[in-house]
């Protein structure tokens, strides 16, 4: 007699992600470019560090005095407090008046995980999720697995070669009462003041519950205020938001996932109670919270050279970023690639749209070994003195294979 | 006009524990003791961490070629093989014939909390979930928030003072078809052979699913083979099965809650359909692993000397610790107190119940500022040469306090 499985039910799961990795990989040729890496290079083609994190790492490991204790379910203090100053500024109001708090979360959709079950069962009424945001973001399934309706919505605007601001305002127009926004980089669309007020005027009206996610602090536009100033006009318009607070690709600490679920509410107890339902969650989710990636950005964080070194760090990598897309820019010049593209420049941080169509796309993937995704959305960092080039050229040859094809 | 809050409605949930440890730390008695730490003490009241991982925190923090890119969705590869290596030993059958397999997970509850989610989706008919164990586990709130059925049975028998295999046996002859197993510590119960027989017979008729908790690998008996041999007896069997195997405590890394959950089923086909279901979970859960504990317990295990550095750790911790338990016992002896205290000794690992009752726990923590739960099972390496003495005499005058009123 066989023994039946008690996993016979179950089959096997479609793979989300990841292909165009694994094509390259298995592409045998030896000029071969992957533009699509998550994570900033450095010009030699490793993962981005901040300069800074691996002084603080030896330092930790030399520290006899550390405890290496569980730390409590709403894990490391310190941090949180230091994640929360950076993301608002310290004198901001929601600090002084005591209604900012922040769940330390585990790994990259971590804070969506919290945040969906707790608005699961705290905003019954809000079962439609809107996404805006410059991308597809890995969050969507969260909201969806957990049984929202989820839409989805891009700022970029693949015809005019720009992020429009007119996406949100249009979501916001349209969208049901007491449903959520989960909005993205909205520091890269320049909204108008008289954009903004017809924005929030919809938001408070309808009641829409606001979720954003800053994953890149200072990574935009090297200036870690300026990428975040946007919350401090909601705070100051009297919102109250959850925010996903990522740390990882700022500091170059990615294997950590480290981050925080912050929660601005109109008052302390309100906050409070929302801490106390989301501090549950998190006991059943996680229990307790790994440190290493909190104590290296605390440490950081908490020493005024140290975090100047942290900050000088971002900038040099901000600024290498700019350079590298009007080099880009300035050799397609040069070929007399048809087009304009200033839209390289006119966007900000290290994942940007070439604008090239799906042809093109197609053509430098199978004719030129350069991967990138069908949006053609690159990794900036992944162009470097050695294949800049080969890069350009080949997107020069991919338009004009497809010239006339549009 | 007053803006109404979002939050409005959210209550202030209930803390659900650590009131114990806040009533220690509120007390100004110089003299208090608190005899509950979830983790191993040192004599000098620090977290046990083995001697081996301080010295490959440091290697790691000065190797420069180590890359701190995000792990993959399923974690660190060579993490979840040594892991499971250490679990089967190398050459068991579900390794050769590669029908076991881990995903790496977050959190001391994170293997709990994906299993959960993954028997919510593909176990329909199971919604009930026997938890049988030597304590009160966290987990079950995992189980219980998911909106499974909990039921929660304590292998310890407050009467007789010992581990009682027969709680196991009876819910087995008793729960219905398709339910749930979580069973804990079932090496410290040494089944008989009929026992087991008999257990195995109404687990396979009952189609029972079994998940089982291995969170102390070594720290019971302070042999790795020896405790987890069960396992081995549930494969020779046929049985499939989850575990969760958490590596925090037997390592000293608390703060990373590092851990696994195994997957073990009838053959290769099967495994890679749950694994890649529950990569799918994963991916909304914490989308990828933090590396630090991995890499730490990955570093010690692949090298056999530093391997077996560790395991000696581990067996020095384990024989201070029933060195500490006799002390106990010899102690009590000494002064008379009513009562055999052969339980102390009898029972494995560092948390074993004193066997007290309700009034002379009180006693202890009213009278004696001695910090301990109500079921009396406590923490045995928060005792130490200083404070032995105030414990055993304590512990004789609150069983003579409350003679007779049993």
């Amino acid at each position: 007699m066989t023994t039946l499985s008690v996993f016979m039910d179950v089959p096997l799961a479609q793979k989300l992600e990841g292909s165009l990795l694994k094509t390259y990989k298995q592409d045998s040729c030896p000029n071969k470019i992957f533009l699509a890496f998550r994570v900033c290079q450095t010009s030699k083609g490793q993962p981005w560090v901040s300069s800074v994190v691996p002084k603080i790492r030896l330092q930790i490991a030399q520290d006899p005095s550390l405890n290496y204790e569980y730390l409590p379910v709403n894990g490391m203090r310190s941090f949180t407090e230091a994640a929360l100053k950076l993301l608002f500024g310290k004198h901001n109001q929601v600090i002084v008046e005591n209604r900012v708090g922040g769940v330390h979360i585990v790994g990259d959709n971590g804070a969506f995980q919290l945040g969906a079950q707790f608005l699961k069962i705290w905003r019954k009424d809000s079962q439609i999720v809107y996404i805006i945001s410059s991308k597809k973001e890995p969050y969507g399934l969260v909201f969806q697995d957990m049984g929202f309706t989820v839409r989805e919505y891009s700022f970029w605007d693949s015809k005019q070669l720009c992020m429009d601001a007119n996406v949100l305002l249009n979501v916001a127009e349209q969208a049901p009462h007491d449903c959520i926004f989960v909005i993205g980089n909205i520091c890269d669309c320049n909204l108008t003041q008289s954009q903004w007020a017809m924005l929030m005027a919809n938001l408070k009206n309808k009641r829409i519950f606001l979720f954003f996610d800053i994953s890149n602090q200072g990574l935009s536009t090297g200036d870690l205020e300026k990428d975040t100033g946007f919350l401090q006009y909601f705070v100051s318009q009297g919102f109250e938001f959850f925010c996903s607070q990522s740390l990882s690709k700022n500091f170059g600490i990615y294997d950590e996932g480290v981050g925080i679920l912050v929660v601005v509410a109109l008052n302390n107890e309100l906050l409070l109670c929302v801490l106390s339902q989301l501090m549950k969650l998190t006991q059943a989710l996680w229990l307790n919270p790994p440190t290493t990636g909190a104590r290296i950005i605390t440490s950081i964080l908490c020493n005024p050279a140290l975090q100047e070194e942290w900050k000088q760090s971002l900038k040099g990598l901000v600024e290498n970023i700019m350079l590298i897309k009007e080099k880009v820019k300035e050799k397609l010049r040069l070929l007399g690639t048809p087009g304009s593209w200033d839209h390289i420049t006119d966007q900000n941080g290290s994942h940007s749209y070439l604008g090239l169509n799906i042809q093109q796309v197609e053509y430098l993937i199978k004719k030129k070994h350069i991967y990138l995704p069908k949006n053609s959305r690159i990794n900036f960092t992944c162009i470097n003195a050695h294949n800049i080039d080969y890069i350009t050229q080949s997107i020069n040859e991919a338009v004009l294979s497809t010239k006339g094809l549009d």
